[in-house]
């Protein structure tokens, strides 16, 4: 069966459901590797207060074929961090997709990797792709080429699905969304900003006034 | 603000994601105080090559208000597991809210939780549910007075969001809703036994049908 090396970066406070979702469904991809690499092997606080243990260090990681990149408040200290950036853009020179999830996108934009793509990201940030070089495409799982990327959070498990059903076929992805019982069915309809109530969409775009600022203060510079 | 204190079993060979999902969700919840308990302090591998690391051994927890097991295939080697069925019971008799996600269920059965009561674990796991003296309920959540089960896996999230409107109200769940862009959107319709295709079930309930036996093993003697 032939192998694919699939490899998470991790980092302090990140979100983990970006990353334990697609881990879930892409770890049950047939031949499948899992990296979970990060600057040292101490454990990865996230913003769950659960703490994750890689088990690579950013130096001790084979090539990827697919590279994804969870995100969280934590994106915004990477965006001008030379060792990760130069991690990832190393893995991406060799692997066959580079993706995100959620403000994840960011440090692929840091890195360069999102100039001229249509790509997405945490729908409280998508006005920040530009700034990246990257155009927003309103859809959950954007795919420009080698470049997929996926919206908030919970998006990272139907982009984990179509990555399965792309790389072994849609069986393959159809036995791991059964096996994971994926057969969504929220209470309310609020998942989208386009349907959730107006209050709830208000309070929750001032909850992220800041950590959307930090980002734009970082961004910018690079954008220049 | 009232605080909740929401405490989670952790135990090795968990799958990662019944345990993730709604730790997600509920550490949103407003007031949340999470606690992810395990028999020691050491990192506790695993379906995904993932480990996790505790926060708190089973003797040392406060009272949790809602008591969470996610499943695995380890939850096997709990059912015979005095130490933690004594922790499941005891923090159970003061815990408002009794809950499992997954085959979390039979650590709720085999400490007696499930006597009488309507219930639902992972869908290949259904049949078993009599052998602790519940009775499946074909739901992705179901309640029985102060017993909540999920069923597989993924439905940890949508449990989760129940149970953030049961306690905090309806606003308070679409408010996580829409922060974790949750507006699911599978590839395809496979996720629930009674939709997917033939021969992607039948492949699953071969996959696991050792898991379901040594279930079934397990849990007779409990039963007789």
């Amino acid at each position: 069966m032939q192998q694919h090396e699939i490899g998470f970066l991790i980092f302090p406070n990140l979100t983990q459901l970006d990353f334990t979702g697609p881990l879930q469904v892409l770890s049950r991809l047939p031949g499948a590797r899992t990296h979970i690499a990060a600057k040292s092997l101490q454990p990865v606080p996230t913003d769950c207060g659960l703490s994750l243990l890689p088990t690579r260090t950013l130096d001790d990681c084979p090539q990827f074929d697919l590279l994804c990149i969870p995100g969280g408040f934590g994106v915004v200290d990477l965006i001008n961090d030379q060792a990760t950036l130069d991690f990832v853009r190393r893995q991406a020179a060799g692997a066959k997709y580079i993706t995100s999830v959620c403000v994840g996108a960011f440090v692929l934009g840091a890195a360069g990797l999102l100039r001229g793509k249509r790509a997405t990201t945490h729908w409280a940030y998508t006005e920040l792709l530009p700034l990246v070089g990257a155009t927003h495409e309103k859809a959950r799982v954007v795919r420009d080429g080698d470049v997929i990327t996926a919206g908030g959070v919970t998006s990272g498990i139907d982009f984990g699905l179509v990555l399965v059903s792309e790389i072994a076929g849609r069986q393959a992805a159809e036995t791991v969304q059964l096996g994971i019982e994926y057969d969504p069915d929220p209470p309310f309809d609020a998942g989208h900003p386009d349907r959730a109530p107006a209050p709830v969409r208000a309070s929750l775009e001032e909850r992220y006034a800041k950590s959307v600022q930090a980002y734009r203060n970082a961004l910018v510079p690079l954008a220049a």
